[in-house]
């Protein structure tokens, strides 16, 4: 239980964009979704060549690009970061905290299947801090 | 240890604007120092009165408003949920999943002295796994 796996805490559901799609179409999308990233793959295979987060729209609005045109292909962070689902949890914090990331595609065998947020992660917490106390109460028992 | 306070964790130095900051100025603000959210206060008490988030922002973006007018107060969130110091980030952490938020700002007797994330709550992961491990290895030794 304390090495958690990145598979129970990541969402499954993952959306994706191309590189041709527009900053202002991944703003609506991550409004629309209540997301904060996106993942660019190639329409052809599939495969995940890169991420656009809110942070980088923020920075087209920042510097006065024109939204409505700008092509996320443009400023997508690429190569993107990831991690397997069977990684740890600790491991996917570490990551996270090494890369100041605050999100993992998860990819296993070349094949997205989800993502894992410092969201996901903190909402495992309290759970963490109980297994805390029911480790140490279990201990203490014997 | 396990009940690590908000103080430990949280960034002392904590951005602020007004109601009359624009979206494009908060975006500038966002993308120049790395952060995701900044507090409204009031000018002339610094009373924290909200708070806006780069989700808000991308909200503006994808309706379409024109980000270099539209101020901070037509939109940001207010009342704003807050948390003292000297609270648990366990509590820090409930209080983000119950209200689907990923930032706190820490208010104690009404003065806003910092702010805490999800970013910085996964970064605590780490140690609190070593944490467990150690009490693990503790109790077993006694």
């Amino acid at each position: 239980m304390i090495d958690q796996s990145v598979a129970d805490v990541m969402r499954a559901s993952v959306r994706t964009v191309t590189e041709e799609t527009t900053a202002s179409a991944v703003a609506r999308l991550f409004a629309d979704e209540h997301i904060g990233s996106a993942v660019v793959v190639n329409p052809a295979t599939g495969d995940p060549i890169g991420i656009v987060t809110e942070s980088d729209i923020m920075r087209q609005v920042a510097i006065g690009a024109d939204v409505s045109t700008v092509p996320v292909g443009s400023f997508m962070t690429s190569p993107v970061i990831t991690v397997t689902s069977t990684e740890s949890i600790h491991t996917a914090a570490s990551l996270m905290k090494d890369n100041s990331i605050r999100r993992l595609p998860v990819v296993d065998a070349g094949d997205l299947v989800g993502i894992v947020t410092t969201t996901d992660l903190t909402h495992y917490l309290p759970r963490l801090r109980n297994t805390i106390l029911r480790t140490r109460n279990d201990l203490v028992g014997h």
